[in-house]
């Protein structure tokens, strides 16, 4: 019998990814950017056996089980089969597959991003295969290939119909920036969500815009961004995340029918930050959005306490909700008056927020090899 | 003592005007076209009194007096006075000048265009000019020149750096199409509005996407349009009006930062619109917003009262709002269990819409002759 344990990070994108040109290797019409978060706060954790004894593969995913016909789940494992030693004695034993995130997907945060790279680390650990493997999480969910590195990491589309050359690479190491934090507000939404699969591709069939991002627009901003993160340059880094955020979410406003994932509580976060950073003649906070309302801030240490501050007062929280606050601790502080005043914020009524989630930047997937640690 | 009255009817642009080649001039960077509205429920009215006895010239707008300064304003009295007869006695003679629209300028309907469409008729009415001056109009708020016509108008961009070329023209008048209605929904909303001229400005000055939708969208878009309203292809042109809509506030998610006039409601209701066409198997609904959360729905005749049932299901009225529809008359009727399963909404609570208009497509400016229609 052999056991793997993996646990593999989230990551949010400043250079989204947006349209396939293959839906079925999942390779995309543009690169994409991403900071990964640190496993500290949120993370995915995967345990697989494999043993002769079992008598037919299991997946278990946050508690429930799935099935194991699932077609990205079998890209995946058919790649790694695939490429690994054919003589090793356990390639053909059955596998069971448990998979747990530590936060909630409620959260709207890339879930499966984690979770596939969690998968593809450990499936990659037990058949023993070594370098690359991002390009096989990517077949899993795209942007699960960013979560195969830490710190500051490119997903290039690349160029070959295999999809061989569409993999992530780091760009910057978590220990390059480290003053930078994340924040994520989590917004109280009940609007059903619908999957950015179809949205996406709906994009790709609809709208006029999307094409001139993919071609004319990303790959100025890739370049310029990779450039800000190399030289820490923040002003830069928040101009073109928060650019590049709004980018993308006009091509979903210019897909037909309309994907809309912003909604008015999303619009008061944006409206906070650029009146903040007016405020502060200097961009010291910067939001992106992917496929949901949630923001995520990028932002440096320095600003954190303040701008939280920021956000308690454009939407405060509801009385007693003790547990608003995950991972890094906040010191929230009385904002000036003459803060207030430049908010010229239409105060939102208390729970906009559902809670605040305080990282940093972190560490790619990592194998756990404490008997505790396995899930199975 | 010399005294003309006119009025002049409000338009809904279903290509957008967004973003000026010259400020000045305001000469847009693509062409743009719109149904004029009757000016039976909407409208501007003019007069303009000018006389020897008058010692400076005044201007009354809703009630209020404006500075004459106004460079807009200004613009379009010079232009207008710069191609009159120089032998007219009353040339030099100053001007009294009241407006006013029958509606409230709280519905943001672009009451500016009506406004300037109203003035720019009574000054060349006074000053007895013959020929087209939907350029002068333009001169005094963009849109304003495709209320100078009736029924269906294009505003040509025109290549002239003097603007003279960028003129109004009828594609259709409005009797080619009898049986087209338009319904503006007036949403609720408390945000502060922000100038579309500055918007606009902003757009042209960071929106990457914006030159692509000048330049290779809307030509496309405008060119199928005509052909549709010529063909009374309603399922055509509501596509074009819808997408084109869409476009347009892309163009404003992406503007840097961002510029957002839709709301939660007019989500609702572009859902709604959606929902209800897909049931239809046809689109027999369409929606174009301006900036601002308004609705305006071009539809047919037949579609009006059921259309009008949708909106009362998932944006119902407050009670006892006895003066919630304005216009041509309505009768909104119970729906079918299937059509509400359909609509599968997430219903809002009462009070989104401040009221409904029904109203159809009409003629250009008119002269009013009768003393007791005079304003002053």
């Amino acid at each position: 019998m052999k056991v793997v344990t993996c646990i593999a990070p989230v990551n949010i994108a400043v250079i989204k990814y947006w349209g396939k040109s293959d839906e079925d290797l999942i390779i995309p019409i543009n690169d994409s950017l991403s900071g990964t978060l640190s496993m500290d706060t949120m993370c995915a954790k995967t345990t697989i056996i494999a043993s002769p004894e079992l008598q037919e593969n299991i997946f278990w995913l946050n508690g429930k089980e799935q099935s194991f016909d699932n077609k990205r789940l079998a890209n995946c494992l058919q790649e790694v089969k695939q490429i690994a030693d054919k003589s090793l004695p356990h390639l053909n034993w059955k596998l069971s597959i448990k998979s747990e995130n530590n936060f909630p997907t409620a959260a709207g945060l890339a879930s499966s991003a984690a979770g596939y790279a969690c998968m593809v680390t450990a499936l990659a650990k037990l058949y023993e295969i070594k370098g690359d493997v991002s390009y096989i999480a990517r077949m899993g969910s795209g942007s699960a290939c960013r979560s195969m590195y830490g710190g500051w990491v490119l997903w290039c589309k690349g160029s070959s119909s295999d999809g061989k050359d569409s993999i992530a690479k780091q760009i910057a190491p978590a220990a390059h920036w480290p003053e930078m934090r994340v924040i994520v507000l989590v917004v109280n939404d009940e609007k059903k969500k619908y999957s950015s699969t179809d949205a996406m591709k709906r994009s790709v069939q609809t709208s006029e815009l999307l094409k001139h991002r993919a071609n004319h627009v990303v790959p100025k901003m890739v370049k310029a961004c990779i450039e800000a993160i190399k030289k820490k340059d923040f002003e830069t880094f928040a101009e073109i995340t928060m650019k590049e955020s709004n980018s993308f979410h006009a091509i979903c406003q210019d897909t037909y029918p309309p994907c809309v994932y912003l909604n008015d509580t999303s619009h008061t976060i944006i409206a906070a930050v650029h009146a903040y950073n007016e405020f502060k003649s200097a961009n010291k906070v910067a939001y992106t959005f992917d496929a949901g309302p949630n923001a995520v801030l990028y932002l440096l240490e320095s600003s954190v306490d303040e701008f939280i501050s920021v956000i308690n007062y454009v939407l405060p929280p509801m009385d007693n909700n003790g547990d608003y606050y995950k991972g890094l601790p906040v010191s929230p502080s009385q904002l000036s008056q003459k803060l207030k005043m430049a908010l010229n914020a239409s105060i939102q009524k208390p729970g906009g927020l559902k809670y605040i989630i305080h990282t940093k930047i972190g560490e790619g997937p990592k194998l756990l090899s404490e008997p505790q640690e396995h899930l199975l």
